[in-house]
């Protein structure tokens, strides 16, 4: 292996655990909400320092390889894709942050009702983040369109629980408060999967040059 | 001029170039909404495709100008900087695109109430938008900074606004519906200040080689 490729493989590993911590934070917080548990959503919003860090890092790495080695075209483009893709995964431990917050709050006051769809968007969303970030590391392009296609999944569930948390306040006045803060709850981990979208969508462009980035526009609520 | 700086200064009119183009299409999703114009919301739904467009072209042409001149660090960190404002600017695009979205549903209901300090954040997000990427072009930290600190008042209008939703909601249950559209609104227009606020953060890196980035948690809701 060459000291270039040396390089190339070590930025990829920091990648990947980057999205493995971003991945945890999802997992943990919506865990965090569900179980009422404080303790665990005070560790999300710990970790997003180490997140951040990577960041930086990665940033930090792949400007020296590109100053230092001069890649070629094609590694050049993987290379600046690494860092869009790290301000994506940095905004995902931000959002995840959003939820763990939201779930200390909402464990102050009685619970609304049980969990049943937050945790599916959940689970969605973050297999989608595993998995555009694997494509990205093994230029799977089959594999990135997969995850593109999950994304209207996790938009029907929020439409869902959306639906759901209306009925609620419409019929309750007392439960605005909390149904407002489980909206937003849903609207974070739709914005999560919208991020792991965008990732996709680069892994592709950068395979074939194709303007499937802006091919499908995103939806929201 | 070498060829060199002719090219950046290129890159650096068609970001600027891009920003205008989100700034209206800021400013013309809130008109849409307020003065209830259907015409308006479709016209930046379209316009959208234009910043789509723009996001591609600048990262090609970022691209092309690392591979081909082999820039210095500065500038490197200057193009790589470039590439991730653009991709920004696009998600700002489809924010914008998603007020104009919720803005035509709205117009098919009765008016709630006036619009007060919807239109203030528009004002400020829109300012914010504009001042990042001055002071991205002009290297201008102290600007930077500034886009920083108006931040909180964007998160003080949306919380006065949902604040007065969740009221509506709680004394009226016919207003549930159009109060939750509204505060998707207030969110959209949250995040647009936060990507101005991300890309005035790596201005203040790309000045200082300072984590500035992350020093600010963004807390939302």
């Amino acid at each position: 292996m060459s000291v270039f490729d040396e390089e190339l493989h070590k930025l990829k590993d920091k990648l990947l655990k980057m999205g493995a911590l971003v991945e945890d934070a999802i997992r943990n917080s919506i865990h965090a909400l569900v179980k009422r548990d404080n303790e665990l959503a005070g560790r999300v919003i710990e970790t997003d320092r180490i997140i951040n860090m990577l960041d930086v890092e990665i940033d930090e790495d792949s400007i020296r390889l590109i100053a230092l080695k001069q890649p070629m075209a094609v590694d050049l483009r993987f290379i600046t894709t690494a860092m869009k893709i790290t301000t994506d995964l940095e905004r995902m431990g931000d959002l995840a942050v959003n939820i763990a917050e939201r779930a200390i709050e909402l464990n102050e006051e009685p619970i609304l009702k049980p969990y049943i769809d937050i945790p599916k968007m959940r689970e969605l969303a973050q297999g989608m983040t595993r998995d555009a970030l694997d494509a990205f590391v093994r230029k799977d392009k089959k594999l990135a369109m997969d995850v593109i296609m999950r994304d209207d999944e996790v938009d029907d569930l929020k439409h869902e629980v959306l639906r759901e948390l209306a009925f609620f306040m419409a019929q309750d006045p007392t439960t605005v408060s909390r149904a407002m803060k489980i909206s937003f709850v849903t609207q974070y981990l739709e914005r999560i999967a919208d991020h792991a979208t965008n990732i996709a969508e680069m892994v592709i462009y950068l395979a074939e040059g194709k303007m499937i980035r802006h091919a499908v526009p995103h939806h929201e609520a």
